[in-house]
């Protein structure tokens, strides 16, 4: 009988088995999976870029009722959705399972499928990895990229009389969460289809943060997964300024609306504190907000919204309500203890 | 009072702490710890390695008892031996960290100052990671390193004719894991001590490997991880060739003898299967062997052993014992399943 588990077919023939789910590689590798190094070409005009994001079982996601396959996508699509923030294409990933040897074959090599269909989708390669055996399960992924010098874009840039964007809208994927942590919910099922793609299958924004990158003048940049606050706040911190954003102005999702709506949830703080929307969240200065609104039109069809401003660290960071009044920015943002 | 577990703590104030564990940055990073991505230079005439390795509580240490510096260092030198092994010099580590909230901010602390320390000796530097929360405690690092094009060197290129070499000696390790999981064990106490610090930090074949690398001729190289039989083995099944040990001549260490004596063990099993010896097994023709030794001797004083001979992959793989008899190299080596 076949092996059923990776226990049962063994460290080496799992390696061997995950490696023909991965795609043709990219010109630049000299040595990808079957050594204990990668080797790849680089080049001496951009910059290495190089991130990590890890889905653990029980943290993340729960393997019961897990589909693997679009396990392995979002492991992906997170971590090259770092690599699309700071204005870079996503090159080369690592991938680090640790698996109990109780799990199914089956299941990891459709998290290997997953992630070689979305890193092919972007023009990236699984150059190598690692199994290793565990009590929980986790996908942990580092992944490489480029950016041409001039280019990068980092948190720690955003100057007082910014504007603050974001691309897209907000609170799909905390609707979608909430439904999975609560099966019962009744909703509308196209609207529990769009919440639950939402949170399980985010689309990076790759090509609109090149087009950003390419265009200039964006300050400071960060894609939106500790939810909008919290990203703002890692913005604000790095910087060294203060914010004010219009509440009215946030773009929530029309899908998280509708789902607030029928479970009596709260889609602004959704927006706000929900998290893993994976949508571009960038400072630039006024005269620089319509060139980078034509750039972005060029490139896909993506919203984006002007909320609010860069001020002084003094002035604080407020969330103002439509009749005016100014509270604290808050909604913690997803954390992790 | 002061925090003392990671879920008291928080993600962002933990990873301030960590952060302030690191050495100075190298010139090439443009951008580290702090953001979402690591942004480093490259050079046009330098290949960039990868390699990943995971320490998973349970699996390859266990909590109590665990002295964590030292696992932030074994962890450190297990990936830089990877690179080390490729031909390469270590530059940037990744670090993601699985923690249950309920770690002691202290441990936490000390892995990544072990990690640092270990880094630091070999020129490189921690510049990303990620913190996450999860049921097992688990480090896993991606490091990255560079080496000259012409230099890269591979598992899948021993040829027939080919001497066998390995650098140090083996089993020291095994012997080391020995003494871990039967604390009981009764050893003269110069014994356990050097054979604990085999197996807890051992130390990378940095310079020799580099020398190796120079020098040219050596036609696979890989590091002993697995034990030498199995190591033996991916080179053996990657280059479509056999392989013939002379018993007598595989470099078993003084400190595995004394150990074995002591506790009715095998060295020459431990040298075998035992793994974790992080030497470097390397093939090349017999016309390079003598170069190849002086070039060893003008870095460090290391010593060399030649073991064998790859032959016809239809000769196999053969153990020759001192009476001449052969059989089947095996050993497993370390499985993860």
């Amino acid at each position: 009988m076949a092996p059923r588990t990776v226990g049962e077919l063994g460290e080496f023939p799992l390696i061997e088995r995950l490696a023909a789910r991965l795609h043709r590689p990219r010109s630049d590798v000299v040595l990808g999976i079957g050594d204990d190094v990668a080797a790849v070409e680089t080049r001496a005009d951009r910059l290495l870029l190089a991130t990590c994001d890890v889905q653990v079982a029980g943290a993340h996601f729960l393997v019961d009722g897990c589909d693997p396959h679009r396990l392995g996508r979002k492991a992906a699509a997170i971590n090259i959705s770092d690599i699309a923030a700071a204005g870079g294409r996503p090159t080369h990933f690592i991938c680090s399972l640790v698996l109990p040897p109780d799990t199914e074959v089956d299941f990891v090599e459709s998290i290997y499928s997953g992630l070689a269909e979305e890193a092919a989708r972007w023009g990236a390669d699984v150059v190598g990895g690692n199994v290793s055996k565990g009590d929980t399960l986790a996908v942990d992924l580092t992944l490489l990229g480029e950016v041409a010098r001039g280019e990068l874009l980092r948190r720690d840039g955003a100057t007082v009389g910014d504007r603050v964007l974001v691309t897209g809208s907000l609170g799909a994927a905390a609707a979608g969460l909430q439904l999975k942590l609560n099966p019962g919910h009744r909703v509308d099922e196209r609207h529990r289809r769009a919440a639950l793609a939402a949170f399980e299958t985010p689309t990076p924004r790759v090509e609109q943060a090149r087009a950003l990158a390419r265009a200039g003048g964006v300050n400071a940049m960060i894609d939106v997964s500790d939810g909008l606050a919290a990203d703002l706040g890692h913005i604000v911190d790095a910087s060294g300024v203060g914010v004010r954003i219009d509440a009215a102005r946030i773009p929530v999702s029309s899908v998280a609306r509708e789902v607030a709506r029928e479970i009596a949830g709260d889609p602004l703080a959704w927006a706000l504190a929900g998290g893993e929307d994976y949508e571009l969240l960038f400072t630039a200065p006024p005269q620089r907000v319509v060139p980078l609104i034509e750039a972005l039109g060029e490139v896909a069809e993506c919203a984006i919204s002007e909320i609010g401003e860069i001020v002084a660290a003094s002035a604080g960071r407020l969330l103002v309500a439509p009749d005016g009044e100014a509270s604290p920015l808050s909604g913690d943002g997803w954390r992790h203890f």
